[in-house]
Order: C-alpha cells, then structure tokens, then sequence
C-alpha cells in the first residue's frame, strides 16, 4: 500500500485515480511529470505530495548533473517553482521543495552530481522521516482515543495521503494496535471520492470495519448518537490553529460542536504555516468543475449549469478539540498553545 | 416537463433515473408497476409519489370494474397497500392512498364501472389540486424572498417531485415572477444526485442561474456569505413540526443556525402527520448499499466495505424558520403554530 517507489531513479506513484479497482504504479521520469501527477492528483495528500516535490527535485538535480553551476541553480529554482505551483493549498510541499532548496544551496561547494546525490539523499530522509512523524502523531493520537469508539474521518489521510501509516488514519490503525475496539465511518467525499475509494481501501486490508456513507449523513449519525470522535488530517495551519482541509471539512467541526462530539485535527508539525496569521490566509485551490458535472464519463448535471468546486475549506481553530503532532496534543489551539508545543522546532 | 400524465388510462411517468441526459417517459399498465415505478425511484417527490398511487389505485379499479362487490373491495384493499408500502417515509403516499380509498368507500352504492370512473375523477382532482396547492405556497413563500437573494436548496422539491411547478422550487419560481433577483446554490444530493441532475435541469430550463455544489460545500459556502436562505420541501412533518426531508437536510439545518441563515420548508398539508407527536416517529427509508458502492455501473467503494444508507433525516422542529404551506406560513413551528394556521383543514 505505499503511494511513491523509487526505480532507477524515477519515481513510482501508485496511481490513486484508479483505486480501489484497479492497482497501478505510474512512472515518472522527470519533475515536469511529477508536477503533473501532483496536479492530477494521481498521488495526493499534503505529505505525500510533499514527498513526492522533494523526489522530483531530485530528479531534476541529476538531469542537470553537467549543467554549469549557474544553469544547475536556475534549472533547479525553475523545477522548485514548477512543482510547488502544482497545487496550492498544502503547504507540505512548499516546505519539501524549501527543505530541498536549502540542502542544494548549503552544498554549492560541491559538483553538481554530487549535489544531486545529496538531493536523493534528503527527498528519501523526508520519505523516510514521514513515516516516523505519523507513527509518533498515532501514539499520541491513540491516547484520546476511548477503548471502544466509532469514529467519523473525512477524505483519506492515511497511508495513501502520505508516505505510509497515514495522520488520521494513523491515530485509528494505532488504537487498533493497542487492542482498542474501532469502527470507522468513511465519508465518501465527493467530488474525488477519497473516503469510499481510499480510506475504505485501507480499511478493508487492515481489516478494521469500516462504514461508508454520503458526506450528508454526517449530521445524522451524530445525532443519532452513533459518532464518538471525529479524526481528520490537514493540509495547511495557520498560526492561530486554523486549519484547510478538504472540503467538508467545516461543516464536520460545525456539526460536531452542536453535538458536543471531540473533534481532532492530526497532522505534521510541516503542516504548521506560521506565516499565515489566520485560516484566512490560506488560498483554497478551486478545480475543474468537470470533476461535478462528471462521474466515470457520465453527465449528471446538465448543460448550462455553473458549478462552484473548491477543494478545501477552512475550520476555525475554535472548532479544533485538539491538533496531534509528532511533537505532542495541541489541546485548545491558540497562536500559544501552538507556540508551546512545536516551540522552535519549526 | 411533467413528472405523470395519463393516457389510455395508464400513467406515464417521466423516469427521473435518466435526466437530465434522457427525457423518457414510462409506460405503467397496473398498480403493480406504478408500485414498482415509486421503490424504483422513476417517480420521486413527496406529492409526486402521491399523485402516482392515486393513479395506481385508479387502474387497479379499472382491472377490477367485472368484479363483484367484494372481490372489488379486496382488490382494491391489496392495491392500496401494495402502493402504500412502495416507501415509506412520505406520508403524501398514505395521504393520498387514504383519500382514495374513502371515494370508494362513500361509492360503495354504485356498481364497480362507477366507482372506477368517480376513482379516476379523484386521481385527476389530486394531481389537479397539487399543482394550484404548489402556486399557492409559491405566493406566500415568495412574500418571505428578498429583492434580491442567493438561495440554497437540497434534493427536488420542484415541479418533478410534485404534479407540477413545485413546493421549494415553486417558491423560487413564484420570487423570480415577481421580478426578484435569484440565483440558486443546488446541493448534488448524494447518492441519488436529485440537486445535480433534476433541481439544476429544471432551473436551466427556466434560465434561472443555478450553481450546483458538493453536499459537503455548502457549510464553506455559508461561513463566505454566499447564502441568503435556505428553501427545502419535506416527506413529512410531525404534529410539532420536526420535518423529515432528503438525507443531509439536517445538516443544512444545523449550519443554518450556526450561520443565522433564515431555514424555510415549503410543503403541502397534505404533508403533515398529526397522528405522530414528533419526528422520532417518523420511519427513515433505508435504501440498497449499492447506490454508495457503485455509481453508473462503477464500483467506487472496495469489497468489503459497509455501508449506511438512510434516504431521510428528520429536522427539529426549532432549527426551523418556518413552514410554508398553501394554508400560509407556520412562523417557529410548533404544535399550537401548525394548528392555528392548519386547523381543521387536515
């Protein structure tokens, strides 16, 4: 279940588009093409396409192995920007392409092959590092969460939207592992579907049961009683706690605040943008509208309609029971209690 | 655009599975496909499935004009509920199957042929009434509409769910008569996509602007401004005045409040259940997983998976504004609200 591979240098990104039914890893051979699949979203989720910029950065790094120091730094700022203008709302991958950056320029000394050597060597740090952060944010993910719960997450942030073991579907496969009794309810999450196709994919191979249902059913689950906690991931946090994250996400944290219902955010300290006062701040990518007019080929709108498709919305940090990062529980979240917990580490 | 018409003395029903990209009418030639026809979905809406069963109990007098007197009776007895158990969450299908049935029995003195032909007359007097019932609520409703208002609707609660014109909608078309300036927000309404597919079709047809969204944006939408109000139509509303309506409705109820969004339901008398105290009562259809499993022959979610799939949620009572009916507007509905407009009218 691992979305990115490496192959002779090339990058292998499991083609999410096609899951659950189909099971097929695409190659690319270049960061244009890995730009492309992050746009595409054949591989999507803030950390995943974090790692997947920092290998398409070191890929442009050994394409331009005999360029002229002054050409190796231009051709790798241009695929830096190439591959962060891939997708807007993450900030993961402005921070894997800034990371990269800052290792290329603390090695200018060098050659510029073995600067690309150093470039692999930190894109498979960050792939490996990620893996390492999810598993702390699960251990303390974990720990909120009751002995027997049904928990409700939204979109897919598992393995799937990262390098493997996944933010919020990390914090579940962790309680199971401490022997906690978890059912999962799956948004389907429309218009991509990532909760029906992927979060229940993982699901279903882990063997956790999972429910699936309309994004609209939400509300009446938890007035019906039947939603303990609520778990998501997040693509952007501002320094006041307020967070992106897929659409739909908003009315989740609306809903659980009227039903008194936990409702948590798990997510990487590279989430964090502390640049951003507020949710505010963060620009919210809009996509095809085709991607509602269209459902496997078939029309089901009609001509002449307009169609609005942001792909992420805002939840303010008063609606945020608590962030969980490698670093600790942000309980409360406030520009304070981030502060206290992340202190310099970011 | 009818949703039923009747020739030959058998209804055709418009199949609502094939827009907006078909425009196919079905043929029913008894009860029993006319039955079949409302579990199926062809024909959907409240007072459309109403109006259908009325249609339905006609024919099955019809087949049965050679009867004698109580082979008829039982006949029509068996009609009656096969029709009424079709579905089961719009009382309109009880409402009218009722009605029907109380024609035949205050007929009881003329021979069979007759009391087809005065079943016949009903039928027509239903569909007949709904449509004049409709424009009424479209008055009052449209007293209730900004000069110029953005106006979120979920499901269709327009001329295809009812004989014609509309309860949510027909209050929309009544303020666009008037010269308002409207522009629609139509939820997709997951699973069944009745927002994307049969709300925005027939405001395209009207050229009134439609904009159609995911269920999961409407929350988003409103923390921007972006909705003036909220309109729905209702399957049935308790004496107290909780309303079921279409799953995610509410959702829609509670981001409302959260939002200080005025939240109106548009719905006929003949709606409203006074045997039932409060919307606890009210039975929620549960509808085949497959329509959260596959979408247009594609499977979407993985084997395994579970799925929930509730067709209705109930409203409370105090999450709405108000409740139009052709009787005028229940303002903060309650039990002694709904009586004193309603009265001995039901």
């Amino acid at each position: 279940m691992k979305p990115l591979g490496i192959k002779n240098q090339q990058l292998l990104l499991l083609d999410q588009r096609l899951l659950p039914t189909q099971v097929e890893y695409l190659t690319c051979e270049n960061w244009q093409s890995v730009a492309q699949a992050i746009t595409a979203m054949v591989v999507r989720g803030a950390p995943a396409i974090g790692a997947a910029a920092a290998y398409g950065l070191a890929m442009a790094a050994t394409s331009l192995q005999a360029a002229a120091p002054a050409q190796f730094a231009a051709g790798l700022q241009e695929a830096a920007a190439g591959l962060q203008a891939a997708r807007p709302t993450a900030v993961n991958l402005a921070w894997a392409v800034k990371r990269m950056l800052n290792v290329a320029r603390a090695s200018t000394r060098l050659d510029a092959k073995d600067i690309a050597a150093r470039l692999w060597q930190e894109a498979d740090k960050i792939a490996t590092e990620d893996v390492a952060v999810n598993k702390k944010i699960g251990e303390y993910g974990a720990a909120l969460i009751p002995a027997q719960a049904h928990i409700l997450t939204h979109c897919n942030a598992g393995a799937l939207a990262t390098v493997g073991y996944g933010t919020a579907l990390g914090v579940i496969r962790s309680a199971v592992a401490q022997g906690k009794m978890i059912a999962v309810y799956a948004d389907e999450t429309r218009p991509y579907l990532q909760g029906a196709r992927l979060t229940a994919w993982e699901m279903v191979q882990e063997q956790i049961p999972v429910t699936v249902i309309a994004d609209s059913m939400a509300g009446f689950l938890m007035k019906q009683g039947k939603v303990d906690l609520i778990i998501v991931g997040a693509d952007r946090i501002a320094a006041n706690g307020d967070a992106a994250n897929k659409i739909g996400t908003y009315t989740l944290a609306v809903l659980a605040k009227a039903h008194k219902i936990p409702f948590y955010v798990a997510a990487p300290a590279s989430t964090f943008d502390l640049s951003l006062t507020d949710g505010e701040q963060i620009p919210i990518e809009e996509r095809d509208e085709r991607e509602l007019i269209f459902f496997a080929g078939t029309r089901i709108a009609p001509e002449g309609v307009l169609c609005y498709n942001p792909a992420f919305d805002i939840t303010p940090a008063e609606l945020i029971t608590a962030i969980i990062t490698e670093y600790g529980v942000i309980e409360r979240p406030t520009a304070a209690a981030i502060a206290a917990v992340l202190g310099e580490k970011i």
